[in-house]
């Protein structure tokens, strides 16, 4: 897949000219090469306007970034990590080889510095999180990102219309049966039983809320503050004729009320804010009966940082990926017992990279209903992602939990693995 | 299993006089009725030394507590926490009824104090912890718990002499196979190989160790500071044949060189000390290489909080079992990844009912070996243990790891789970 997705060739970007030896490197092409050594030396090549070349010494590189002029280049040199993917989606910067390839190497060339929590990481991330996730924030915030078209997201999302993780069984299983199997996988880790009551926070465009209700025969009520999704959702309640099991209720999850058998939240925490963790936790807490479960699936981190700034500009506004510590904070303070933690990154560089096949196969109906610089932003937010579950940059936790008292808990995980 | 371990009537304790009604209760019998109260009106009668009965209004007591003297009395009123356990092992309290369910009821009755972490409780954490675990200091408490006598232990651990919780495929497992399935699930979700190089921190008796590389081919450096533990374990390692493929080191894990595949450490954590878990993981780092993995076990806890007093008083000097989020500062400064967390609290209570048994068949032994106090101390510890897994007071994490690069990871878990 994508094996090589990244071959275009404008015809305004020069590959004349000879690569120039070191004495003739010019001050742009100084910068560049202390940026490559920055990163270890990634078999990179700049190829710039000028036709001048900037490569680590005595590498072969396989991927070449073409820069269209000066002023882009300096923009990506004052702040590479926001001004590369606007380069990148104006087309005034061109990848020649590998997309997911360039940026696992980038990401791999900054993971030296990762791990390291400064006082002035905590103080900007407690700054450009907080007072975001407000009831009012977080409906803009979710309305920058999923209310852009179903139309649009059901080019690439195949059937299940699930914009999660999907879960693997086998390397061979298509994005359907990986979806379909995610969400047994789910099911099968909240032990769902006929008839247990279900609270869902974030249930996108509704597939997890109605095979619980088609498959378990569970009743749920699942939470969005998406109107598109919620609309879409409804449409196929009716069409599943589940409605009378399954209530799509467009609010926010700190508006659940009732008890519940189960509380499942696939996909929202992202978007929760890590401030706002410990009203999860009471908001979870006070939702489930007493031998209630639960189960949270959510991108996260090795260790605490914010997200990528571009990420959280052009994409995900008011996005945080926690650390397996910081998501903690949900359960710890309202007394909440975790029974299993499994890690499944790879699974969702699996999904993307199904997802962004689809993507570029539609590209052309995408850029008919938006425009080039919104293809190629979302087509380096996919690789991207990608690039990003590789190399360990993201991680992708499912938690299970339960209250603290609840004894009726499976004595092993063998029943999530009998077919 | 200990339906009813505690029926024991001694003919100092008087039990003739009649309930007094509620106009007659003493100024003893208020404080106490005060304390029920407190506890949330358990179906637990005290009765003291004057005959006087004090029980909750209604209630139909199935568990008595005989007070000896007002000494006794006021001691545990003072600190309940420490003087209950301290009267029980001297004799001056008398359980009439089951032991572990007593314990349970306090437990449950002390839960809704829980999950508060005040700044007060934060310093005790610190002021308690800190210093505790140097190199000589872990040397000095880990010489008063495991230290008191091999023969002991071989008498209520079974053939295995492993210290540490179980793991029960089936309720119907025993002792010694769920210790063997305990080692067989630890190895499998290490991926241990033929070959691997294993470094083990903490490695009690040497069970572990030696089934590694008797039964998957595995090298195993294992570390423990136990003078007596190791002697014991190099031992078995002749009477295996096994010398030159364990090789039992006595040194602290902060003393661990080299690099292996894999990192191991079953019940070490509990008496590193919170202080110590980001040397631990810089530990943990340094030693693996690029496709290491590893797992820690350990009790813990479902939020931050010290482990019962009279506890660390007597039985594990120096001890802490830490939250979930607490244990994530082992990985998290050092980027490690966190792949699978598996809670087995249930695991632990059914072992410690196994060792109860065993220990309690072998009271008369142990009272020539040791004496009357030690014979309850114990027995006491390990009734208190039982009643700690059950009601969610301790919790038994698994947690398997691996470095942030390494992508040669199992895509499920399904290879834990076939036979």
């Amino acid at each position: 897949m994508n094996a090589n997705p990244e071959s275009e060739s404008f015809s305004d970007f020069p590959d004349a000219a000879p690569a120039p030896g070191r004495t003739r490197r010019s001050l742009e092409g100084r910068l560049l090469r202390r940026l490559l050594s920055d990163l270890g030396d990634p078999p990179v090549e700049f190829v710039l306007w000028s036709g001048e070349r900037i490569a680590p010494d005595g590498a072969a590189p396989g991927i070449k970034i073409r820069i269209a002029d000066r002023i882009t280049l300096f923009r990506v040199l004052r702040d590479p990590q926001v001004q590369f993917p606007e380069a990148y989606s104006a087309g005034k910067l061109e990848i020649e080889g590998d997309l997911v390839e360039l940026i696992a190497l980038i990401y791999r060339g900054m993971a030296k510095d990762e791990g390291r929590d400064s006082f002035g990481s905590r103080l900007a991330r407690w700054f450009r999180s907080t007072r975001r996730n407000t009831l009012a924030g977080s409906r803009r915030n979710i309305h920058h990102h999923y209310d852009i078209g179903n139309e649009f997201y059901a080019m690439w999302l195949g059937e299940t219309m699930a914009y999660t993780c999907a879960y693997y069984p086998t390397l061979a299983a298509t994005l359907e049966q990986a979806q379909i199997a995610k969400m047994d996988h789910v099911c099968r880790k909240l032990q769902l039983q006929p008839g247990d009551s279900v609270v869902e926070a974030g249930c996108g465009w509704g597939s997890l809320a109605l095979h619980m209700a088609s498959r378990y025969g569970a009743r749920v009520r699942a939470f969005n503050i998406s109107h598109e999704q919620i609309a879409f959702a409804r449409e196929r309640a009716r069409q599943q004729q589940l409605q009378d099991r399954v209530e799509f209720i467009q609010d926010d999850y700190r508006n659940i009320s009732g008890r519940y058998d189960v509380f499942a939240s696939v996909g929202m925490l992202e978007h929760v804010g890590h401030e706002n963790y410990a009203q999860l936790g009471r908001v979870i807490r006070r939702s489930l009966c007493s031998a209630g479960r639960g189960l949270i699936h959510s991108i996260g981190r090795n260790h605490p940082g914010l997200l990528h700034p571009w990420i959280t500009r052009r994409i995900f506004p008011g996005a945080y990926a926690p650390s397996l510590g910081e998501m903690m904070q949900i359960f710890e303070p309202s007394g909440l017992s975790v029974l299993d933690v499994e890690n499944i990154r790879l699974h969702y560089a699996l999904t993307l990279r199904h997802w962004l096949d689809r993507y570029r196969a539609a590209e052309d109906r995408v850029r008919r209903m938006f425009d080039e610089t919104f293809v190629r932003m979302w087509r380096l937010y996919l690789a991207g992602s990608i690039a990003g579950f590789e190399t360990g940059t993201l991680q992708l936790f499912q938690v299970v939990f339960t209250t603290r008292e609840n004894n009726h808990i499976p004595l092993t995980r063998q029943h999530l693995y009998s077919t």
